[in-house]
């Protein structure tokens, strides 16, 4: 018998959930860590006796999982949480979210707004989260400094911010973070076209090459509302997906993000084109957009991710409380109770999200040699007992406060609900400075 | 001046949130409360002045509201919380949930898995349940113990159960538990016929006859799923709706959980008649069972009330919860982001459970002489700031792991958290012996 192994770092859960092969849940098993990345998953009495860990993490009560991918944020809107509510989308963006942020919009208020986004994000089990918002080199900035994994939207609009000025400038100013960004492994770039209808084709079809030459995704709300659709088709006779597929932008690097409008023609184009579709279903119902048809999509083949959309029309960044509302609202809107059920919507919310940002090589699941990028949950409170299925407990019935530590690359974000990369007090008292600014200027 | 009154207690929040009326929100207010009542909401400033009170609670950061009503559970069932997910109503129930009753329904299941609810409910913030199932009398028992308040249903099947053999013996026993209620102040009796399709005429109209006389509510699943109208069509010609007004149970006193399935003309006469609402989304949602139409309700003047059903369809009974999935998919089902705005949302959750029960008289509001029954909520986690607006925080962003405190009759029942009046090791435990059994009964 060799004699064990060094590692950094072992933790012993009651229940393992290593999200490939989706549904399987392992007991009495131990997830082996060293130099960030997992080295194994294998029967505790195993490790014990294979590996001598300088770290040993016992959980029992606890499930083990692969980290949340928030696959759809404005973590910096986050200060804007609550300011304006049960209003419609175009209503609520026109009257009350461009306005703020035409007063506001600063490198400091994306600063501020996403440290308060990381804590949430982190607090509810987030490891990685795929953001679209202005000085994203401020979010990229952040996210280095807590210590997540995040895909930064280089953000592309026609209209002039305190960001950028056009079109041009906002392409420009994104391929310079690309640039920056080249070799970091917790930070990755998307090209991030806000919209159909807020970016031109000259614009799109430039992006289209650049993203292709440089292999990054291009993340981009779409058929987000009917009134969408059927302003595009007004006016141009196109629906923006056939707009879009005209542009050859829609393929494997396409993240779609909430997809309410479709048409059964448009379900099979997604899945054929391999598009990625977030799926939104708090935000969509908040702002009446509409449902996306989650559990067609998946039987036609097509990758489904979940995101939370920004907690300015959320309100929160619950990823596991978003994966609830995504699994329930399948089945009323299939009809069918047996739609998406706990464990393919767990997979959603942790592979789902690496595919579509292209990083399932790297994460979304538990496997040997991928980043140890994971979360414990305390599944003992009453809440959450009995307990016949773990899967369901977490889907069902589990509150993201359950959630008990956060690793990502192996190191600790989160260790017995204790932030370890961030200054909460700071963070919070930030926030309360930019609610008295911004409420003041609402009146 | 006179001197100070000398009170039982003065809880001093940052917010107060006292329901009625609708969306009022009072600053740096004091709860004034004396022998289980309320005696007075008032400026902080004077409420030190005026009154000397003998327990004194600090609460900066916090919002107070009324206890949550749970306008709909089966608290017992809190045992087979995931036993079977991802089907149908009629599959869940006849192939899982029906079974496990058959060979595991007694009055220690019942003892057990109420005094399970009963650790979630409050620590959610609930004050109050509206209870359906066997042996209500063990019911009655805990939550008397436990300090709770619940309407206690009377249930009424035509088949066997450990509980009763037949409609007759149910029927009976009701009446006794009826009276053995009778003078009980935290405890009311309701009967309970379970639903169109269990209960008959013969039943329907004794117990019609019983209520009356009694003047205590009727608490019945109605238009639960399409498949329940459509079959009593084709059975009868008559949908479940007509028959129950052709028997005359539909009135002020009637309590009908779900309507998912409803005509204009029938939603224009649940109005008229006074018929109160029980809306459950998220079961709804999970078994596919439909879309209760709760803003056309609301528009045509309709009492709504807010239940989560029992935990093995839901799978918690987190009325905060619930209160969001209701105001979000409101807005998704009348296609209008206003529909069912937050402070319409919560006090569907708080004074409309209250009416529906015919106890709005003495809680479901904060007004002096009703009852003190309510909640702090620690609103300064990252997760609810900054913050705008309460009632949206509350509604749209609060989990219900931040309530505080909780108190019904001013009797504390959690005290930072910490629950005082329940025993919670020796209820996991309980819950943990169940789960063995149940768990290797179902193979």
């Amino acid at each position: 018998m060799t004699d064990p192994r060094s590692v950094d770092l072992i933790v012993y859960p009651h229940w393992l959930v290593p999200v490939e092969p989706e549904g399987l849940v392992l007991e009495d098993h131990a997830l082996v860590v060293d130099g960030g990345e997992i080295v194994e998953l294998l029967p505790a009495d195993f490790a014990r006796q294979r590996y001598r860990a300088r770290q040993t993490l016992e959980r029992s009560g606890h499930a083990l999982l692969p980290g949340l991918v928030n696959a759809h944020t404005h973590a910096a809107m986050s200060l804007l949480r609550g300011l304006a509510d049960d209003r419609a989308l175009m209503d609520w963006l026109t009257h009350h979210i461009w306005p703020a942020e035409a007063a506001h919009l600063s490198r400091e208020f994306c600063r501020d707004g996403v440290l308060l986004a990381c804590a949430e994000l982190i607090r509810g089990g987030v490891t990685c989260f795929n953001d679209m918002y202005f000085f994203p080199e401020t979010t990229a900035a952040v996210v280095r400094e807590v210590g997540l994994r995040a895909a930064i939207g280089l953000i592309v609009l026609e209209f002039p911010t305190t960001y950028a000025q056009n079109a041009d400038e906002y392409l420009h100013k994104g391929q310079a973070l690309h640039d920056e960004l080249r070799g970091e492994p917790r930070l990755r770039p998307a090209f991030a076209p806000h919209a159909p209808y807020t970016v031109g084709d000259a614009a799109l079809s430039r992006l289209r090459v650049y993203a292709s030459e440089l292999a990054v995704p291009i993340h981009m709300h779409l058929h987000e509302t009917a009134h969408e659709v059927e302003q595009a088709q007004a006016e141009t006779g196109e629906r923006p997906w056939a707009r879009l597929r005209r542009l050859e932008l829609l393929g494997p690097e396409f993240i779609a993000v909430h997809m309410t409008q479709l048409t059964e023609q448009e379900i099979v184009e997604t899945a054929e084109l391999g598009v990625n579709i977030v799926h939104c279903p708090e935000s969509n119902m908040k702002l009446a957009s509409g449902f996306c048809p989650a559990a067609k999509l998946l039987a036609a083949g097509a990758n489904l991710a979940i995101g939370t959309d920004g907690a300015a029309s959320n309100n929160d960044l619950d990823v596991l409380g978003e994966t609830r509302s995504a699994a329930l609202l399948a089945k009323a809107v299939a009809g069918d109770a047996a739609a998406l059920p706990a464990a393919r919507a767990l997979t959603a919310a942790t592979l789902g999200g690496a595919r579509a940002l292209g990083w399932n090589e790297r994460i979304g699941s538990l496997r040997p040699g991928k980043a140890a990028d994971f979360i414990t949950v305390d599944l003992s409170a009453p809440e959450t007992q009995p307990l016949y299925d773990v899967i369901s407990q977490l889907v069902y019935a589990c509150g993201r406060q359950q959630v008990r530590d956060v690793f990502v690359d192996g190191r600790p974000l989160l260790h017995e609900r204790r932030l370890l990369s961030l200054d909460l007090d700071a963070t919070l008292a930030a926030a309360q400075r930019w609610r008295a600014r911004i409420a003041a200027a609402a009146g």
